[in-house]
């Protein structure tokens, strides 16, 4: 359905990155969720670019503003829209080079969908601006599934090729959310050499990409509904939506090509009459449904296309090759700000699944307080 | 939508390994469509085990019998229904450890979500038995492509340690579905080295995992619908419902990490008046969006969690720890035919696109034949 | 989604009148439901054709073979999908008028949609047939609400002139299903002077219609997901596939035309501290949710179009004027039998909202037994 | 999907009466659509409340607001978003009765559904103030379709016991939409009566209902999706979301139930080498089809609940019976309005028909432009 994903919650995004306002409307959220705004707006602080040679020097307060469906402080079980006013924008910059086809950018297959009537000023729908809309409808999802004592968490496997430390590294899996201004990092001693090195391919007017790695601890084992709504299926529609990305894996994921059945394979263990698995290579989901032990999945983010090299291109106006001299203020490493939008995007795919699975077991275990 | 996926066009699968049939329903087919019954039976063959020490030993004819919306040879646009008979059961081999949770398998997290009112017989709704209903469905839906110049195509591109050629070594893309019995591979002269690792895992009581190339050519530019039914979200979604999948990506995918921008973007050029990108590195995909170039979508597959090694797990009944003998008739391997189900699988994403597509341009263009 | 409907639960039908099998696919519901074949049987029994100058003298054993999705009785929580073969054809009947469009029914806006491609033996998939999987599927969902306290129970309200005695006469709404061969009528007595006036009207070659009323009883308040997803739309939208159906209306319905709202609103009352209404205008529902009161809904059903008075139409082959004389056999009045379909299509609908309402409820209250 | 409906177009609607707006997001129009300001608020303008007795005091500006998916007065084809700010709120009213359950609202079932978080003001989410935003979604789909020669005419057919002239009276079906603050009628000079009828009504403390008729003529043949998206099934869903709206019929209707199959079936005929029918009691479709006549649907609106005259109901708080005497501006008749609503949600519901048709044939007759 395009712009609107879900079963149970519903997520529906708009909004172009030189329009009024990006947005969303979250649909299927229960009545009398707590709606904390200090948490969304934190949310939307980690997502902020800040003018620091690592993100564009287009920074926005991005405020929230609720048009519907919050009253009292909570939700009202009706359709919960947001929009966040679009504010510094600098139209001049992209006028310039309007039919200069922009490599790796949406420019080309804009025209071919569109036909020429896409609002193309500074991306248009394709900016990743218009994830400020979805960071902040997950991040009141990952509110509510923090309630439930489920928590999600993201962090900048490598970025650059600086890694963080590995998973395994986190004894207890205890995660906090990054400070503001900070890169979300298991090892937040790596953070200095991974800015370095964001900053030196900026100076040479190159980007880099990354990797994004997500875990999710306090998950109930049957959650995800086989074949087409499994996990891994519903995660992946919903992380594919994260600009740039252009790889998900679950678990051991492609490292699985080169493993044997043997090294593959998650042993059940007993701890504490529960259980588990000894390993996790599996990603915590096994036949498309949670198993019980923490999910574990990575996406890959190819590096920003707006590059301030000159480039081959073709002037689609003009129908003839040239070349482009990209102007405007630009990441040149999306990678942290994505960690965000990752973590928000999950945290929604859960809450629906979530959604879905209790439904279904209300009609064998009676309607509760009806 | 749980075993139904599509927005134009829907496949719904069902069935149980051991149960009477597994099944399709296909959904939003023009009418007076050809029914190629031939390229179906062939599809089918490909997927086929063998009993040739590659794949499982349960090999069954895999009849295509359908039960609507086929008359005299062509579709005629009301819901396509196709069952495959199951024959060759052995339940037998899976009662005696009918409660030992096989380790990467669904047996546990099935026990999680169906409470133990699941039919386990040979996995039951989990076995990959029930991708002899997509592997037809697809086949189909690959025909109607190839009606209209798109042609999709898999191959293996690493099995048990073993390469194949690279894409780029495919002159032109021809490339042939291959011959029966046959791997897909784009130098067949790797498929000796290929059976013989499979086959020594296989010796040794062990599986392997690979990963499949998929490439789409005669494709149009402007197919797929941002943000969240772009041709990524959409493919990995109904490639993540292939068994034993933990990844996907597009283009140079994971490799895009270590990649600058300059490195990453693909340049725009004219070629004979019509533009196209110098390199691929974006898989025929930009902003969700195919740009006319093939599309180029990797997936990985784990291997196959049933080895013949003696494995450590729980007995879910006992509640206790101990250890467990697989016996059975299983692949060593699943990555040859899975081939089949991924080509068949992206052939069906791609119709519902292509038809989502084509509907919205009529609004503006007109009714053709109204 | 054309042959596909439901949000928690949903039903896919397919089959055509002549081809090898009806069927449906049921997928949504939990696991570990008994699967109760003789109720299943005595629906498929109600909807029977009886060959006793009430319905059409093709009679067929209907016998429902599950494919899929049971178990040892029970529902395993995978899509449940069940067939019905076609036994009883004769094709010959239709072949002669093949080309000549019968008034009132699906001829020519087949040929319009098709192309001459559908199957038009018997109707194809437009044939009351395929209600036949419908009413299977939903005698499971109407078992499914019996165990959650929640009866459907639908009643010939009007036919071929002859009234039922109205719902206020139903003291305490204890309404069974109606024995074999009999009519469901909350007045029995009526019964000989209803069959009487159809038999008459199809002695006279002619054919008659009426209106279906259907009571549920038991329904919690708070079922319904405004706006589009209301208890009204959600069942219209299901009751407008019964064969024939012109009309849907809930309460008072199109009598409310003629009301003024001081004789339109339901005054509330307290009764054992409960919160109802002293009337039932509303038919249970109040802003597209229940209200705990019995829910009522009414259908009105066009006569059958299949007459055996000579008419005037147009040979679609030929493109000329003519006059047609339907053979065959078919049903001077199709309302006694649509009861059915009527009943388990309801009993489906709500099924699937309750199992909506009750995942939303979770989201807030905590995930039982997880 | 709650409040989101559609399958190749889809609309969502969101908004409290008194929280700071009511708007709609349209997604899957195509690209290059004009969209036409001036026809969009002369909607707005004919839903508007004129205070003249007929209707609620409460008037708003309703100005339509594009938050995104409109650029150079055209659609983008990207999600198109429009809110229309609430202004003219007087919570005051409302809040002295809170607590006492209005006959005939959803205030009840909205406390059962949402445990009091819901915003209660004004009706809330359940408020007729929602419909300004369908009211402007849809004005914008039937200037799509009236670029494809496809007309949508909503009259009052009857109000108050007046009834306008019946449909057979409009010769050539020329039917123009109300001049502002007139009534649609067929017949212009029964306006007088139907005002005098509402507002005597009106002076008694009372309110009215009525019956509004849709017709739709230059629907090509062919347009509907068996069986659960059918023409019917598919309108159906919509117009239950017509505030009061308790009933549907199509063609003849509920007067079906009194006819023979000789007077219910519209005989073929050939006028000008077209074919079509002699009458049109199936109200332009067959088996769930467009046949090509004018689509003809009625609904009946129940009398607005809010009245004036003391009404017997309950203390929600403090549990017990009490009286209610409304306060606050209410219309003693909405149908007038709701004609508007029903006439936009109408095209709307046939814009996606028609999209999802001209999807499924591009699979056969090729892909154009491509």
């Amino acid at each position: 359905m395009k712009n609107t994903f879900g079963n149970a919650v519903s997520l529906t995004i708009f909004g172009e990155s030189h329009g009024p306002a990006v947005g969303a409307v979250l649909d299927g959220l229960a009545a009398g969720l707590p709606v904390d705004e200090t948490a969304i707006a934190a949310a939307m602080d980690r997502r902020r670019a800040r003018g620091d040679g690592l993100s564009t020097a287009r920074t926005e307060a991005d405020e929230v503003t609720f048009l519907s469906g919050v009253y009292r402080g909570h939700t009202t079980g009706t359709p919960l829209t947001l929009i966040i006013r679009n504010q510094n924008t600098r139209s001049g910059d992209y006028a310039k080079t309007a039919d200069l086809l922009r490599p790796g950018h949406a420019d080309f297959t804009a025209h071919a969908k569109y036909g020429g009537w896409q609002d193309a000023r500074g991306g248009g729908h394709f900016s990743g601006r218009v994830t400020a809309a979805s960071v902040a409808a997950g991040a009141l999802c990952e509110c509510v599934l923090q309630n439930l004592g489920i928590h999600v968490y993201t962090h900048i496997a490598v970025c650059a090729g600086v890694e963080d430390a590995p998973l395994s590294s986190a004894a207890g899996l205890v995660l906090p959310q990054p400070a503001p201004g900070h890169f979300a990092l298991l090892d937040p001693a790596r953070e200095t050499a991974m800015q370095k090195a964001i900053r030196a391919a900026g100076r040479d007017g190159d980007s880099v990409g990354g990797m994004l790695e997500t875990i999710v601890t306090g998950l109930p084992a049957g959650i995800g509904e086989p074949w087409f709504d499994s996990v891994e299926s519903e995660l992946s529609h919903l992380l594919f939506a994260i600009p740039a990305c252009k790889g998900v894996e679950f678990g051991a994921g492609f490292r699985f090509a080169n493993l044997r059945g043997s090294e593959a394979n998650d042993p059940f263990v007993l701890r504490g009459g529960r259980i588990e698995t000894a390993t996790n290579r599996n990603g915590g989901v096994n036949g498309g449904i949670t198993n019980g032990m923490p999910l574990v999945v990575r996406t890959v983010l190819k590096p920003t296309p707006s590059i301030y090299k000159e480039q081959h291109t073709v002037d689609y106006a003009a129908r003839q090759e040239t070349t482009l001299q990209i102007e405007g203020r630009h990441d040149p490493c999306i990678v942290p700000r994505a960690a965000v939008v990752q973590n928000t995007l999950t945290a929604f795919g859960l809450l629906d699944l979530l959604t879905v699975r209790y439904g279904t077991l209300a009609q064998k275990n009676g309607l509760p307080g009806a």
